[in-house]
């Protein structure tokens, strides 16, 4: 584990803790974002004092995106809320068929927040946008009061262009299309409720958190014919499921024992009481494909290290109800519908 | 005064406050998303439900920016955090010589909010984004526990295109460039901090939020040469120019008596312990040119109701000190620097 204290930028026996000076567009605020934004992220000093960025766009149509993170505890087994909130975005742009390009990245900061905390967030950024090939490229700092916020919460919007003549999205779910899913589900929810309720397991549950745009893009690369994709996150894969189901008004059958879940994370979800069809992931997406793409798009999917588990989970029946259907293991089926309350809060 | 519980499309008698649950990606967020926001944004139902917003932009170099709101109080004299999460970031962008063209919405809510407050804020932002002619595409929606947030904060993200072959930014400043103000100055911070404090005054202090898109864009049609814009947000009139010299390198001296600021709002800066040069604005910007096309570009400034008291207020001195200068009212002159502390936290 890196010494954050060592390497941060602002000097920490001066200020170890962020303070409402941070957010209030003076000196300290300017500081905080040339020596720690500006050096950390793709953020051009004179573009950030500038509010904003002006970029280059190659052709293409563009998607925006944007989600918030307020993720507790700010780091867990897997990951933390920098690595989210950049794989988080990145990833819904590539749902979208989008190659991701830039993020712009939002801080709201409870003052006493160590500066190492935040520093350590920072580099998990960093760290995250290199892998997925992205550029932070403009930034805002605010700080409310002890008390008023919790830690830190991040906000990105990213950029990214469609570069191919593709057309993606629940609207072009066909009867007939196979589902595919790229491995086992529950896993980030299943990281961070278990941190935070001091669970121990015999093993460690890592969050699946990581950018998939290499394993979407080996999907597309192969020729694949690709009707939909989408990020199994809030609200799990069950829940995407509803939702591709009711906007595409076609109906959608799913097998339980084609679903993989880890042993350790089934019995995390039975202790603390829930379903892993439920449960949020944050490197799982499922696709939806052609039968006669099917062979093809799975076997491109699975080279990719993040889809070497993807299996078949189901597919598209007719068009009209728009109800997921589940069989289940031992034979019976049931209809999987979104909850209706609370069931993890906070989880991303 | 609209009757938000009366107009609200989300049924206040069963869902008075909003719960965790709202957040929790399931039944109860995406009716939410669906009666609320989809019905007053620009949120396509099918593309808010993929995961981003595509679009087709206008050719031009693309600008993005981004902004978080956590404003206390969420309503204020002359606008309220809904206002505030447009306009601010529309002014960005127009900042950066671009044409406003989408948001995105990112909404942390406090467990227990009232519904009918986020939708008095909902309803805002659409009022301010027909006004300023943007389009709100994409959201997102977290709601943390009681005691962990306050209320609500809002992120807003911006992207335009800068339609004209146009270079604005602190690197473009020129020595003997003319700056214009377009109007009196630190009406922002202490319509939030009058009310805030509780202060009544004779007048109401109404804050000066508003898109600066037409102000901007009757200069720039003019035909005037604009080397910089900046908008005098957190730290005020004074921290920008700071900013600005520092950036550019050169020397700026402005003229306190050139400088309006309305004798309520000094009053209360007075009463409060604040000097106006440092107390933010929400619709009042600076503009840098070359003297010869100051009398132009200020005779359009002028034209538009945004600008009607646009004025010169300095110019631009020799590279090198980078420092700024103040010539006071009684002849004497000071530097001008950042503030090191916090002046007015969350403000906007």
């Amino acid at each position: 584990m890196d010494d954050f204290r060592l390497t941060c930028p602002i000097p920490i026996q001066q200020y170890p803790h962020v303070t409402l000076a941070h957010g209030g567009g003076g000196r300290l605020m300017h500081q905080l974002i040339e020596k720690m934004f500006a050096s950390a992220f793709d953020v051009g000093k004179e573009r950030e004092r500038h509010d904003g960025a002006t970029l280059d766009l190659p052709p293409g149509r563009a998607v925006v995106t944007t989600d918030s993170f307020v993720v507790r505890p700010l780091f867990f087994p897997g990951g933390d809320i920098g690595k989210l909130a950049v794989c988080g975005t990145v990833n819904d742009l590539i749902m979208c068929g989008a190659r991701p390009l830039f993020l712009t990245a939002g801080f709201i900061i409870e003052e006493g927040l160590p500066m190492e905390t935040l520093w350590a967030v920072v580099v998990s950024m960093q760290k995250a946008a290199e892998e997925a090939d992205v550029r932070i490229v403009t930034g805002d700092t605010k700080v409310v009061d002890k008390g008023k916020g919790d830690g830190l919460f991040i906000n990105t919007s990213g950029l990214g262009v469609v570069e191919r003549n593709l057309s993606v999205g629940p609207s072009e779910v066909r009867p007939g299309d196979v589902i595919l899913l790229n491995g086992d589900i529950a896993r980030h929810g299943m990281a961070v409720m278990a941190v935070r309720e001091g669970l121990a397991f015999e093993s460690r549950i890592d969050s699946d958190c990581a950018p998939l745009a290499g394993a979407v893009f080996s999907m597309l690369d192969s020729g694949a014919d690709i009707h939909c994709m989408r990020d199994c996150t809030r609200g799990g894969l069950a829940s995407v499921l509803v939702e591709i189901a009711e906007s595409s008004g076609c109906a959608i059958r799913i097998e339980e024992r084609r679903i993989s879940v880890r042993d350790d994370v089934r019995g995390a979800c039975e202790i603390l009481g829930f379903d892993p069809l439920y449960v949020a992931n944050e490197g799982r997406f499922v696709t939806f494909v052609p039968r006669a793409s099917s062979d093809r798009a799975l076997a491109a999917l699975r080279k990719h290290p993040l889809g070497r588990e993807a299996s078949i989970i189901g597919e598209v029946g007719a068009r009209g109800t728009g109800l997921v259907t589940l069989t289940t293991s031992i034979g019976s089926s049931r209809i999987v519908d979104m909850l209706s309350g609370e069931q993890l809060p906070r989880i991303c």
